[in-house]
């Protein structure tokens, strides 16, 4: 199905406002969660902080942000569960990032954490990052039910670990040098950075205590969706841009073996690809007209950002 | 004050059995919560399954167990929190050993994670089991109100945490090579093993439902005190023991140049701080008789284990 994503009219200035002002909540947000430098470990907090803050589009907050406005659930109420997804985000980047994974110095345009630190502090910092998250969304959160809570707290943990986001990250070492298929990739890919991106716009809707419903069941295939999505992208952009637009280095997975969509697809397949992925995922949302706007709206934003 | 311990009577083949009958429920618990390596990532599930499985005394489940025991839970409704704990410890131990930290070769008499499978497996390794302890203790418990777990999941996150396990860790690392006083080796180990031991003690007691009450409070002071004595211990096992005896590399930490309780105090003064916070740490429990016999008994056990 070819992309045809000019006919839906995105009023983007004010689409644009919405993610500058959720972008902003998100910093502050984790700002005000993050332990200041001032408390000890102070090295730890502030590598903690250098880790997080200042950097990132903030996808996954937006997610949660959008979905939860999906369900009628005002911002404040969605606020831990953005910065607990962003935070398990930014612990595994920093991980991702070791020597002993990726052995990247850089990441959003800086050295990147055990580079800026020692490794030793950045291992820590992942670690004390994960906690941190299920420390801010296991915290009371008003006009949310206790049973619902938990049930994000599950639904976090789960994506993150050995069967989500950790998983994914093994699958990945495990593939380097491999010739992988379209359905191998996109299984690693649904581990590595899709069950985070699920979850993120799922506890969205958590946040409104529906855990079953028409509206659960749509953000679930658009999540689903949208999180390959994000990586086939992310594939484009890294045999596209330049390390300077990127922020990390460019051209880095294709140069360490590592199977991406432009390798298996090439370059015009896998835009398709994505284009595709952009329909899937806004399908189910259609039926809801304008209440599905938002998310519509970042389906596009994360689908066609730099290309 | 010095240690009297004598003076209270154990009927220590009642007590070894139910420690081994805690043990073997533990085990158990963690066997049928691991993901078996049929599942995909095999190694990563397997590596997991190493690390966690076959070792250890299990000394942060029995005092979930034990002060669960004290509130009258029965021990199905603690078994997630238990499990929880070692898991926690689990990962832990497994990045603690990493290279970039302790660079330690061995664990419970078996090459250490990294050394069995590879450095990355064993950073995920770690993550992943932290993902599990929060998935597990964010599980539907029978008998154990959703407001009373979240805060059991609070309670285990601020543990493992920067201000907690993590934190402590960090300044760990930060004291090598530094001569510690006495204030402030107890200050690191309040957090970097301490957090984690009145962790395992507490959710025991909010297994009951319970996160204020008298019998809270002396769980607290025990747990407080029998965390610091269990690394007074530890620091005097380290000193004595042979590689063999231990399971890990003996001597590693005054060899080192890390500050330990007997190159501070000396193994005499060591020997009567782990008598002195044994005592301490019963005092607010001898009112309860009976019902705190456990509790006491695994004091005796963690201050006296081997010397």
């Amino acid at each position: 199905m070819p992309i045809n994503s000019n006919l839906i009219p995105i009023p983007m200035n004010d689409f644009q406002t919405w993610v500058h002002a959720k972008q902003q909540r998100t910093e502050h947000a984790l700002e005000s969660t993050l332990p200041t430098p001032e408390i000890a470990p102070h090295i730890l907090h502030e590598a903690m902080r250098y880790a997080v803050m200042g950097g990132g589009k903030r996808i996954r907050a937006l997610l949660a942000y959008a979905s939860a406005e999906f369900c009628g659930v005002p911002a404040e109420q969605a606020d831990n569960a953005a910065s607990a997804v962003e935070l398990i985000h930014a612990y595994s980047l920093v991980h991702d990032d070791l020597p002993c994974m990726d052995d990247d110095d850089l990441r959003r345009g800086k050295p990147s954490c055990h580079k800026r630190f020692d490794e030793a502090t950045a291992l820590l910092v992942g670690d004390a990052l994960q906690s941190l998250a299920f420390q801010i969304i296991s915290q009371p959160i008003e006009g949310i039910e206790p049973d619902i809570q938990l049930k994000m707290v599950h639904l976090l943990a789960t994506a993150s670990g050995s069967r989500g986001m950790a998983g994914g990250q093994a699958i990945d070492l495990a593939s380097i040098g491999k010739n992988l298929n379209q359905t191998e990739l996109e299984h690693m890919h649904i581990h590595k950075t899709g069950a985070l991106i699920r979850a993120s716009a799922l506890l969205g809707v958590y946040c409104s205590n529906q855990t079953n419903s028409q509206k659960i069941h749509a953000v679930d295939q658009f999540a689903q969706s949208i999180g390959l999505a994000f990586q086939v992208v992310d594939d484009i952009l890294d045999n596209e841009a330049d390390t300077k637009t990127l922020g990390k280095t460019a051209g880095k997975d294709a140069e360490s073996n590592k199977p991406t969509y432009v390798t298996i697809l090439g370059i015009v397949r896998a835009k398709e690809l994505a284009s595709e992925l952009f329909n899937h995922a806004i399908e189910p949302l259609v039926q809801y007209g304008s209440e599905s706007d938002r998310l519509i709206h970042l389906a596009k934003f994360i689908t066609q950002r730099n290309f």
